[in-house]
């Protein structure tokens, strides 16, 4: 998806049709939500509405043309672009047509920056568009499915060839620099988006024997201590060892659409795993069959949480289930341009399932003295089945 | 600097006495600015203060204990250690201590997020801590400069084995990517830490020929259009080649603490470049020399922007000065633990150099045809003199 030379110059890179349709779906839920106007300010919405990222705000009024205010890069064509050094000139341009009310991205945006905003829409009530995005964008249509889709292959293929990164004494951090040296010459972009800047990771976790167990400063299924007290999480450094697990959970952004996909590997046959690691993991498998089930348009997302839960308890493995030191929130949540789209599986979800939506399901176990277990893989919603995005092998996977 | 397993559950992992300095010298600034206490959220300021990342806020109050605010991960212990769900718990602990005035970042937390904690401090005035902070941090103590020093030698051996990671045939991207890899493996944590959450870009840059004339959406000194729209910054793909320079301006994070360094690399023979990239690249180093002898305490930042200019037009180098088709708006910048720190080396800048500042200077130019000239170097500013924290030969360096 490399921008063409021709295309250099375009602003809008998404084939009109997909443009318009989501403008249109985004003015829906404007006027739903008694939004005159909105004005988006942060890289992923951007990236949604037009296919590319530039410095800049994209103005989107109920009715009449989307107007693009941008700063940089230089020289960008397309109708509605305007070139602007700061938000003031937002006003110049609109002159007498200012909106009596204004969504913005007051989740994620920063407080001058929307405190500057206001003075610039002086005479606009200020509303919170970010949980009107998160919606629009929870539901993914045909350009984006054929992006996840193109992702969730290479991320499969990559996962294949994991066996035969490892090499015999290599600890977890080596591995998974042998495993981002493949991702990246498969054209993983690397970039990991997710909303909101206080969670930090870099290019995913590997996570071997009891250092799953490490708690993280995130609400991430799995933790890990990390290389560094600066960036405490994921793989420490653990030498890989007969009898241990390793958790494979890394970055699938290839296209600007990322699918999420985990799989668990161990030194030397299955067999010689402690019982109860085959058996959580049996357990994960079980609960992705029925969860798929459960993945249909109208069902409660905590229904999905609950049901899981449940088979954690009817087999006895309550104790381990997303975590065992520290136990995470979710057991899934929507995928797409970021890692942490909606809808979230978590029990006090009030997310309702819908077609388009795209989903990661994680349900995994943490056993003290073996490590991590579980798969992840995401899942498109179509209004009459599931498709499953990251197929690959769902048992442990032996180096050898 | 892993966390040794003693330390796991302790909070402050800086050594008490460098602790105890930064706090006072937050303090000794909040009270200039009329600030009774501080709540900080972001987590470069956090590490800042505690030496580790954690989900939560630390709580300064002008005299008496600074309180850390804990969500994420568990366990961890120390003095002034609370465990809270949410902000609104803040206000328990307070009780009857409630702040007359409150800083909180302004600049950086979400406007959402700024909301719910003015309602928490309800009868408090909120001031804008960001400058503050900022201020604060741009004057590196001892503790920070062991960190930036180790970070800079181990980024200049990465260096230093660029040119045999060359193989003949490469394209840009495949030349990073064993760059990353042979980041990663010297203890390289990936992480590029960015204030404000708009500017993204993965482990650095790698920019080949024409490419770098390619504008970015960024105030990056530098472009290139990147391999994917989601992500237009960067290699493209482009086959290097006999007569274009390479530009590698790669993530130098290995402790926290990260320095910025760019050299130029060609196949061939340097003498096969055009005579311009090579005045060009003398240019630069001069620019450097010069500069360095401005790197002391008191000068204004804005001169060293005026020289590097006078010196590049003196040449007849100005139109390629800092980018040719979109100029960068800087030619340096502080650098720490996020890459934009203070002081700005840019024509504007109010900064005034300071002791304990850390500039990264990258005088670059940009002659079409070729590509990208100049080096960037990561430079300490002594009381007394400047310490080149990223030495390393500073002439364009053949592949073979």
């Amino acid at each position: 998806m490399k921008i063409k030379s021709q295309d250099y110059n375009k602003l809008v890179l998404l084939d009109n049709a997909v443009s318009q349709e989501r403008v249109e779906r985004l003015r829906a839920a404007m006027q739903d939500a008694g939004m005159a106007a909105l004005l988006v300010t942060d890289n992923a919405n951007k990236y949604f509405l037009t296919g590319r990222v530039f410095t800049g705000q994209v103005y989107v009024p109920l009715s009449g043309e989307v107007i693009y205010f941008i700063r940089r890069p230089l020289k960008l064509e397309g109708d509605g672009v305007v070139y602007v050094h700061k938000p003031e000139q937002i006003a110049e341009t609109l002159g007498l047509n200012m909106p009596q009310s204004l969504g913005l991205e007051l989740d994620i945006t920063a407080y001058s920056t929307v405190e500057r905003l206001k003075k610039v829409f002086s005479g606009a009530e200020i509303k919170n568009a970010s949980p009107l995005l998160r919606q629009v964008r929870a539901v993914k249509d045909d350009a984006a499915l054929e992006l996840l889709r193109m992702s969730g292959k290479k991320q499969v293929y990559v996962y294949s060839r994991i066996p035969r990164l490892y090499k015999e004494g290599m600890s977890d951090i080596e591995l998974q620099i042998e495993i981002e040296r493949a991702s990246r010459l498969e054209g993983c972009l690397g970039q990991f988006r997710i909303s909101g800047d206080s969670m930090e990771l870099y290019m995913g976790n590997v996570l071997a024997g009891d250092n799953s167990d490490n708690p993280s400063p995130y609400d991430f299924a799995m933790g890990g201590a990390g290389m560094d007290p600066s960036l405490p999480v994921g793989a420490d450094g653990t030498l890989i060892k007969n009898g241990m697990t390793v958790m494979v959970d890394m970055n699938g952004d290839y296209t600007g659409y990322m699918t999420d996909m985990t799989r668990i590997y161990c030194v030397g046959p299955v067999e010689n795993l402690p019982g109860q690691v085959r058996k959580a993991h049996e357990c994960s498998i079980r609960i992705h069959r029925e969860l798929v089930k459960m993945l249909v348009p109208g069902t409660e997302a905590k229904a999905l949480w609950q049901r899981a839960e449940e088979i954690a308890r009817e087999e006895g493995l309550h104790e381990y289930f997303m975590g065992h030191r520290q136990k995470a929130g979710f057991l899934g949540h929507g995928v797409g341009i970021e890692i942490n789209e909606l809808p979230v599986i978590a029990p006090r979800s009030r997310d309702i399932i819908a077609a388009g939506n795209t989903v990661a399901l994680e349900p995994k176990f943490v056993i003290p003295g073996a490590g991590a277990v579980g798969i992840e893989s995401t899942y498109f919603v179509h209004p009459d089945h599931v498709e499953n995005l990251t197929p690959a092998p769902e048992a442990i996977i032996p180096f050898d």
